[in-house]
């Protein structure tokens, strides 16, 4: 099996500097939607450099690098073409989120799961200004198809499951037909989400948005509808990847409020009735 | 008078490095509207790095910064606030044209011309590679309200107008209600394209669209029904800025052919039936 347990287990990797500026900051936030002045005038704070704040979701920006890094990890020899973005984990530990500067990141194999069908690596990473102050908590949950079996652990249920009610509220976002092009510029560039010849081998009629693009899009609306569009109020979210979204398509975000800020999450491509996003939960500070 | 002919006249400014990379040229071609895949796949080389060519209209950005140092040439001392872009002329000289590098642009203030409401001010500029081969030249016309009446030329007439007959083409291009948002990031940051309060000083409901954003959609327009989508066709552009376009809005761009690689051209904001570019043309490579 490519993936020796023993020495992939807790293997850390090289750190990650990551330097941005505040133009960086705002292409993230086009990235994911944000910025249609005058409609939305709060949301200029996060597109326009006069009075910028960063995007909490920007968070997942700084160590993605790590994503690729893991594939030559120790103990770990993997094909990219089997890999799937699983689960989203991201805390920010830090407020305001730094504008501009320079991040490190230190990665690590935290666990791995055998799911039968696929082993499940969970990567975690911790940001840090270079002066060491903790600013991001990420884990990513990468699910290798083919790789499962090796009668490993099974690992927790995604858990944060919708009540039965309806949703307290909703959300509609439209995405560009250019999203996922926008999308790649903040770090992710996987063809799969620009080339329609990558996206046919990977099964799908033409590119498909960045999972971490939707998940953008979810954070957003939770800020949006229960943090007052201040990304102070932004502690952690949670995500599962159901499904893909193609660029063009509508995101619509349901949202359960379970009180002490603590916010449940579905997301549906409108278009399709079809789950994106499920198991999802952002804690706000309240 | 603010302007001193004498000593603005022939006024050579610094000169201008511009350092770009592949992001840089995705971003700009983004900016104006490009790439929506798989609509129009022919345009995902301008928005994909495997295989990415430059628009031609990415010409007028490594010289951009000229304009600002413009306002404080020798002999020049003027209110920005009074500035306007009245036209813009690009010549290609080089193809292709480099997709990262570094570029050299020597501006100067080529003519100053009385236009009684206002002087007209035209920066020349010349963009070459480090190795000194010229890769664009551009000429920004501004208009300088309240400076004129110094009894000096009143210049050339824009010239080409178009014909009687009905446009031999017509293109009609959306753009984004982010479009201004995304096309700032190319370099242009004046807060009158983002900053709802800035735009109300300007004398408009809300932020425009910066008039080089819809040039390169008249550039982008001619190319794609003239010129195969190959920015090697592209010889030169000339265009008056006629007056605003709303981002959100969409551009109607009308052609004609009048033979040997020269189109003329028109555009038109489609929802209020006004011309935004008028005076134009196109010259291709045939």
């Amino acid at each position: 099996m490519p993936i020796d347990l023993d020495k992939a287990l807790g293997a850390e990797m090289d750190s990650i500097p990551f330097t941005y500026n505040e133009d960086d900051v705002i292409l993230y936030a086009l990235g994911i939607g944000a910025g249609v002045p005058p409609t939305d005038p709060a949301e200029l704070a996060f597109t326009y450099e006069n009075g910028l704040k960063v995007l909490p979701t920007f968070g997942v920006v700084p160590p993605f690098p790590a994503l690729t890094g893991m594939m030559s990890a120790p103990g770990i020899a993997i094909n990219p073409m089997m890999l799937l973005h699983g689960e989203q984990y991201l805390e920010v530990k830090k407020h305001p989120i730094p504008t501009s500067g320079t991040l490190i990141t230190r990665p690590k194999i935290a666990s791995i799961f055998d799911k039968g069908k696929g082993a499940l690596i969970i990567v975690e990473t911790v940001t840090s200004t270079e002066a060491g102050e903790d600013v991001f908590f990420n884990a990513f949950s990468l699910f290798v198809r083919g790789e499962g079996g090796f009668g490993g652990e099974r690992g927790p249920e995604p858990g944060n499951e919708p009540p039965e009610r309806d949703p307290d509220n909703e959300v509609e976002m439209k995405t560009l037909p250019q999203q996922a092009l926008i999308y790649r510029l903040s770090g992710d560039k996987n063809p799969l989400h620009a080339d329609p010849s990558f996206a046919a081998m990977g099964g799908f009629d033409k590119p498909i948005l960045h999972g971490l693009c939707s998940f953008g899009h979810v954070g957003r609306a939770v800020l949006k509808t229960y943090g007052d569009n201040d990304p102070a109020r932004f502690a952690s979210i949670k995500v599962r990847f159901a499904r893909h979204v193609f660029p063009g398509e509508t995101i619509l975000v349901q949202m359960w409020d379970e009180g002490e800020g603590r916010i449940l999450v579905r997301a549906k491509v409108k278009e399709r009735d079809e789950n994106v996003i499920t198991n999802a939960a952002v804690t706000l500070n309240i």
